[in-house]
């Protein structure tokens, strides 16, 4: 049984996370995670007090594995500010096969964690966010990123570009992960349009 | 009565955008709806066969409606390339005061719409990104934007940028819509880092 617990607790985890996904957080009870399963209410409640616990499990699971990958970019001193950007941003989309559902539940069902917890994920979710705009700030500093840039402003669209792909990347279309990072990467930091020296 | 029933039609789905953007579609019943207007179930079924049909029109006039604004953008003749792409990214910016509520709705209660009405609003949904790609790649053939520019990849990101800002923009924070949005068609054309001849 001590070796069991631990796989259990996790394939209720990706169950749920699954039923939440399809049907929402709302549409989905604890009698539908047990089903999908074949197992008794006993055990879910065994690893998870309430629906409401495993969704804040599987929050804050998503947003401390992020901010932990996150920070080895910001940390890495062989990487330049303009690398760190490309790395953050491919960071966010490699991951959507296996992280996808996950982040899609992550910004809908949100709402559903109560105050306490609410008080909890979002200054982490926040921490993402700000990490971002000091990696931004610190180039324009540095002189890597044009002064007149606001930091806060690249942050959410960074952000924006690299969390709407949620909504619509598919890993086994036509372009690869690392291309549609590239291309995010490369739009975010140059521009759409032709080298100024050109116009 | 007469002249009442319009006012009456939009009430109903205005108080229900309201309760579907705290509560969320399925938590909203109709009789929560009808009590937050102080109306019989009679009333709300007089305009609307069910709450569905209800979503689906909230959901129909928001996309219809900014299709119309993009196309006023996309067919003026005085705009260049450059002014479309930042009047596409102040629309969808300018009116989340007012459009905000429908837009949160919008992505996250789609999917209760069944097959039938999905499909009346997928092509819709898709259209509008599909003629910002077009936007983009016109912009490229006629060497506005850079030629090594994927214009799919280019309308997900200006769509990323723009439709994330739904999730945090508050109109009266610090930053006015036309500062935000002005900032990011900046990002967008012309990225975040120093005039290359700096470099």
């Amino acid at each position: 049984m001590n070796e069991e617990k631990p796989g259990m607790k996790t394939l209720i985890a990706e169950a749920s996370l699954a039923l939440f996904e399809q049907r929402g957080f709302t549409e989905t009870s604890v009698q539908d995670i047990c089903n999908e399963l074949g197992v008794t209410k006993g055990t879910f409640y065994y690893y998870f007090d309430s629906k409401e616990t495993l969704l804040m499990d599987i929050h804050e699971q998503y947003i401390v594995t992020l901010l932990e990958e996150q920070k080895g970019i910001l940390e890495d001193d062989n990487l330049t500010y303009r690398e760190k950007v490309r790395a953050v941003i491919y960071m966010l989309i490699r991951d959507i096969e296996k992280r996808g559902a996950r982040g899609r539940v992550f910004f809908r069902e949100m709402r559903h964690l109560n105050d306490g917890r609410k008080a909890k994920i979002v200054p982490l979710r926040n921490q993402f966010r700000l990490n971002i705009e000091q990696l931004v700030r610190a180039g324009v500093e540095a002189g890597a990123f044009r002064s007149e840039i606001n930091p806060k402003l690249a942050a959410f669209a960074l952000l924006g570009i690299a969390n709407w792909s949620y909504q619509w990347f598919h890993p086994d279309g036509e372009l690869s992960d690392r291309e549609v990072a590239d291309a995010f990467a490369t739009i975010l930091l140059e521009g759409i349009e032709p080298d100024p020296r050109d116009r």
